[in-house]
């Protein structure tokens, strides 16, 4: 006893003695009746104080793991510990569909290994050494100070409150109509997707989006059991042509898009194209779920106002987004914003599947956006992000032989190679070379875009930027030749 | 113009100017190429510095709403405001069979509405007048100085991973066999067992509980299809005889148990019955799905295993719990442990659906309890729910005619009535007297339990407890007599 016994600093020393003897009586180490060490005893081998010891003692005698005999001493009392017949349940065999096809489709379970030192092109998450830690620790204690006990006690489905006006105003002033609009806050956009898949009826079992498109929204439509027609991207959004046939064509339960450094290509819609849009799914009656994503990270240029402003009273958009992509990913905050009869039966489902979102981490984003924290972030975060958009660009257009290339600003290009290299042959030689990026396959409706890549840049120094796109143009210059 | 500006205290004014003037501008209120108010003539006119007048004006050319002409002034560009014609939706008649049953079983919408000044035996969570607010602080900002940047960025599907090292020794402290098991971390208990129910396949679509149950688990196997086969509770735990002949009858997916302070009758199971149970399960070839819920909550008596400790070796059990119910809601932090081989894909699936778990709370959490202060918080919370407990089992024994209470501690009581008394209808003359509770019927499995009732005293004060409890006895007598 107590040879392997090693404290933890930092943890206070009752704690682990408590539960280091805890594990020895539930494992069946420490038999009935067996005798402990006394206090001072014990105190003396482990060098720790006999108050430590005594308050150890008390807490399992408490919890009815040992007893004292007055004069005696503390003994081990009767604990069930044995054990039924084990048996082996081959959980594999009893996964679902769905789980089948989550695994199947997880790509941080099957893409290239990340090693150290590898130059990563593969995220568009936020840099952290841009976070500004400081202003949020004062964005939680400033909230904390306020009312720190709603904070910490269960919320509503809907979402925080205040957070809900703040996102209300939000959208008002981006030049969306909230009149009988309503907004559910999720655990950020992902989640938003999933309730909304859930809630509405397959009547027609078919979505229309942009292809490529997001690749957790595809792997949601997918594990949701959707067909998916996907529509070509030209420079300033879908080919309108092949939406107009498609529509003709096929019945769609909703499209989805991302009229804002669409991802993967990193395209923006033009205002025009929007508008042609919006009056085409009007036409043909098919609702539109907008992905947000990222629409905050315009750099420069004209404003744009997103397809629920275009929409005007009308109800037919869901709009979803998330400011954790450009601001803190590790809070799990997003919203949907639509017509209140929906958000009515998504609040529901939310309850139903998750209670409500974290009040904690809802409440210290209203405090960081309502002290005006955000817009500062923004303003450098924009100006970070800028310069290193214009160097992968520069660079990749130097380095890289290619037939096109897409992203007006954002946190990653996308590139066309030519058509006749396999980007997963060419990720492979490149990976031994220490560099990686996204395969552009993984975000097709369909099985194109073998020869096209995604670059996310947010991440990365600037000298990593440009190596790295040396490398990889120097790779593709090594095996297929080709200064097109 | 500005006659409807007002300023909110405690956001930066510049920001507040430049939302007034984009509502104006994304709404079609301002025409393209108004001139805006000079600076000095605007700072004068709203009495704001004229520096913030000149950051308003900035951001929004930055943002492409306005342009400026040297000598001239600011004024409104093009904004492409036409809205596109407006369509209605009916979303009801597109919602799923599961988002209209997740609507139709929800108590939030469907229940009595609680007054101010009511004294609610409806909640079982936890006091927010307990609340350890001082250290909750101080684990935040301990883990933000040692990590802020990497509980800000995304995190794991699984979970933190210290959070995940913590629990796993937790449960090994509990006698649990950790070998080959892992832990996924989720938005609370709710989204845990809603992943499990997504990921197992339906083979018989039949499931075994205690009867009544859980109604948030009764809710979530509704909506997954399930049919559910209900065990009457004796006073020890489920009906072994009961349980036997259904294991005969019927094919099982898997068995949902709550053996502490089970929820709604506070019943915790012998250790000899879970024992047989385990032993019954096992034959039957039935997994197990074990609801921690507030077990960490035991006043005192005899030390019980959880039935995942019983199973020894064997991977049969999935058990899932959170703290939130006793410690802080707000964070939607629980967990599931079971064999890594199904952790493997519920992995996958909580990706698919969430990302992952709010880094934020999992990292206070983590270092909350690392820091000792749930053990101390965990010392305080029971002597103060003690109190209330026995005061709520004294007040009921003496006022409330009845055929049966039940539990052993925990937040809540449980109480048979007379058959003849409708709870319902009692609920509603309790109701205009000033006092509310939960329907014993909302979790029953199947159309029983019209008289009986659940009393949640956590929240509650000492003389609320007493009088509410009085009141809802005296409402029996009055309308119903019996002095059983």
């Amino acid at each position: 006893m107590f040879n392997d016994f090693k404290l933890n600093q930092g943890r206070p020393v009752y704690i682990q003695l408590k539960e280091y003897l805890k594990r020895m009586i539930t494992n069946g180490h420490l038999l009935e009746n067996q005798k402990l060490p006394s206090t001072r005893e014990l105190s003396v081998s482990l060098a720790i104080s006999r108050n430590t010891v005594l308050t150890a003692y008390a807490d399992l005698e408490q919890e009815g793991l040992i007893y004292a005999v007055k004069g005696k001493g503390n003994f081990v009392k009767s604990v069930e510990t044995s054990k039924t017949p084990s048996i082996e349940v081959n959980w594999q065999e009893k996964m679902s569909e769905q789980a089948l096809l989550a695994e199947n489709l997880d790509l941080m379970k099957h893409g290239v290994r990340r090693r150290n030192q590898m130059i990563s092109f593969n995220s568009i998450a936020p840099d952290e050494k841009l976070f500004d830690v400081e202003n949020f620790k004062r964005a939680f204690l400033n909230r904390m100070a306020i009312e720190g006990d709603i904070v910490l006690n269960y919320g509503y489905a809907k979402g925080y409150k205040p957070l809900i006006e703040y996102l209300l105003h939000y959208m008002e002033v981006k030049g969306v109509d909230i009149k009988e609009k309503d907004i559910l806050i999720t655990n950020g956009f992902t989640e938003g997707l999933d309730i909304i898949l859930s809630s509405l009826n397959k009547k027609n079992g078919r979505i229309i989006c942009e292809n490529p498109t997001h690749h957790s929204a595809l792997k949601l439509f997918r594990m949701h059991g959707y067909e998916i027609d996907g529509i070509d991207m030209e420079d300033d959004g879908l080919d309108i042509s092949m939406l107009q046939s498609l529509l003709t064509k096929n019945k769609y339960d909703f499209a989805y898009l991302i009229p804002s450094y669409h991802n993967p290509t990193g395209i923006v819609t033009s205002s025009e194209k929007r508008k042609k849009m919006m009056e085409l799914f009007s036409a043909y009656q098919v609702p539109i779920v907008e992905d947000g994503f990222n629409e905050e990270l315009r750099y420069s240029g004209a404003h744009l106002a997103p397809l629920a402003a275009f929409a005007g009273s009308g109800n037919n958009v869901i709009y979803t987004s998330s400011f954790s992509k450009i601001l803190f990913p590790g809070l799990r905050v997003g919203w949907v914003l639509a017509d209140k009869d929906l958000i009515y039966y998504l609040e529901s489902m939310k309850r139903a599947r998750t209670i409500h979102t974290s009040t904690l981490d809802q409440a210290v984003l209203y405090q960081y956006l309502h002290d005006g924290y955000f817009e500062k972030y923004i303003k450098k975060a924009r100006s970070v992000y800028k310069k290193k958009y214009e160097l992968a660009l520069t660079s990749s257009k130097r380095y890289i032989p290619m037939k096109r290339i897409t992203g007006d600003g954002g946190l990653h290009l996308f590139i066309e190679l030519d058509d006749k290299i396999d980007a997963r042959e060419l990720l492979n030689k490149c990976s031994q070379k220490g560099v990686v990026f996204s395969l552009g396959n993984d975000f097709y409706t369909d099985d194109n875009g073998k020869h096209t890549l995604r670059l996310g840049f947010s991440r990365l120094k600037e000298d990593e930027i440009s190596s790295g796109i040396m490398r990889i143009g120097q790779t593709i210059k090594e095996h297929y030749g080709g200064e097109r």
